[in-house]
């Protein structure tokens, strides 16, 4: 079984954007109220979506699962406040619990959270709850940038975040460190604030020292890691100039890297620096890079091709595309099971 | 001849930062003047810094010059204003000519600008000048984010920085395009904001078209280019979906990458990605990463091995190691040899 652990619903009807447009126009009138408005979708407009992309690609690629949250762009954090984002964040959860329960063999939902810059994250408990408790989600995507792309929010190791860290811990699921949309002209989304939330989070932890406080806290550090991989030497060398103990003890029992890396030498240097047990198969298609490259004849995003080549053990790549994804999304076995039992 | 174009002056005598300390406090006493205070600094305790630490890693590593500029995280562009940033530029520039003119055959300038956030970056032109025509410096150190780590200055490709531009044209010198500290709890300076500046700045020029503009302009990238070597898939297909040309026509008779990065796996896929006529040797040493690698006994930022290493041909690397360096600081040749007529 192959499962895509990063995946975001970018092809969601056209009425999503219509609402998303509204609260945001709204935002400028005061008598203006946000509000949990019916977005009149249908189960066909949503199977035309899905089955013209995600799906389309899951067969033609040869993977089996997406773990699907919302588009990560589109959490947008920073505009509006709490109460937008909540209303918002209830939106999309409950369009991709609509899609997993149209495909409960090819998606299982992850949710966005209603954060919002300075607000405390216990805000968000209650959504996490319902997501994970009543929708059968069994991750979330924590953003470590609600202002999109000026950092204002405390570093992840610190108290302010501790609230969702133990709901974390005590429904037993991961998160997905994923920023959203960049609001800063000097910080491009996909090809800078992406890859620099990555990075900073990673140095973010090893600063801390989160996981003694939470030894079976999860992270899955996406697109590959941002810089992390390429220049793990570098983050070896910072550790030990802190003093902190060697990086497979002092954060990879905890800190997990996905795939989403668009060519082959970016493959091959992730699995020959990171161990293949903190390696989830990702490709968040249908995601950044749309096109095909030229070089290979495949999409960009196409990275089962690149794990498929790299010379690693038949067991190693077992334990990328299925099984570190069962043991990082404790839930995931049990929703299966419940879905296929229909 | 093995050039590293990527040193910085980080064992100054203590006289240097007690100066900024005494500029940084009198900038809370209302009567205070910024001034240009004598530091009082010996050649001899220049000698004492220099060949304990920089020319001894020379000596050991088998490198014959470094391009050397101000210690980078001290630039410390958001701190105090314009005159502030004039003074202690003018100074750190002074000291590295002081270096320079005791080590003719091992260092040659690079100089920091007296850039401020939210100034005109003309200010920075005159002391550009000076250090290139009178102080014999072959480069410069521009910081894309001046206000240390919250990006408030518009991208590299605006007309705001065309100043600046139309000086390194004139003046034929490249710039490294290099942050200084941050000042933002949120991101770690060496760990995050160094990767997070090259990767955000090779972003800017993928959406600009800046070389159409000025097509002899160069600029090196450091720290092996952030995330972009790594995500080398990723950009092209950006530039890709973006209509932009390939990037070997876009960005790569302009922007060059060094080689900090210090480990093994990253250089091989440095050196694997990028064409060897766009890479540059460098160390950073004296620098960010200080210690031994466990794993190979030698200092991680002992880049030189790495190189050595990896299965290009002669050719190539000396390309790497000194060709390029000629051919991206043209003024260098001239410097060197001014410098051996004494």
């Amino acid at each position: 079984m192959i499962i895509d652990c990063h995946g975001h619903y970018t092809t969601a009807p056209k009425a999503l954007q219509a609402y998303r447009d509204a609260q945001i126009a709204g935002l400028k009138d005061p008598s203006w109220k946000p509000s949990r408005a019916a977005l009149g979708i249908s189960d066909d407009q949503i199977r035309e979506g899905i089955e013209g992309a995600q799906l389309k690609q899951q067969r033609e690629r040869g993977t089996d699962l997406t773990l699907f949250s919302p588009r990560a762009a589109g959490m947008g954090h920073h505009i509006g406040d709490a109460t937008v984002s909540q209303y918002w964040s209830e939106i999309c959860n409950d369009l991709i619990h609509r899609v997993c329960r149209l495909y409960p063999e090819n998606f299982v939902g992850v949710c966005q959270l209603p954060q919002s810059p300075g607000v405390d994250p216990k805000s968000c408990i209650p959504e996490l709850r319902r997501c994970i408790k009543e929708l059968g989600f069994v991750g979330l995507n924590l953003n470590p940038d609600p202002s999109g792309g000026y950092w204002r929010e405390p570093p992840l190791t610190e108290r302010w975040w501790y609230p969702i860290y133990e709901t974390m811990v005590e429904l037993d699921v991961p998160a997905m460190i994923h920023v959203s949309a960049s609001c800063n002209p000097a910080v491009h989304f996909t090809g800078a604030h992406y890859m620099n939330g990555d990075t900073t989070a990673f140095m973010q932890l090893i600063t801390g020292d989160l996981f003694k406080d939470f030894p079976s806290l999860k992270f899955i550090i996406p697109h590959g890691g941002g810089a992390v991989p390429y220049h793990w030497g570098r983050y070896r060398g910072l550790a030990q100039d802190m003093k902190k103990p060697l990086l497979s003890e002092h954060l990879l029992r905890n800190v997990f890297f996905d795939t989403c890396v668009y060519h082959q030498p970016g493959i091959d240097l992730l699995t020959r620096v990171i161990p293949a047990d903190n390696i989830l198969f990702a490709s968040e298609m249908v995601g950044a890079v749309k096109g095909i490259d030229p070089e290979t004849g495949f999409n960009f995003d196409d990275t089962k091709r690149y794990i498929d080549a790299v010379p690693l053990s038949a067991a190693e790549k077992k334990k990328i595309f299925e099984e570190n994804a069962f043991r990082v999304f404790p839930r995931l076995k049990a929703t299966l099971s419940a879905a296929r039992r229909g």
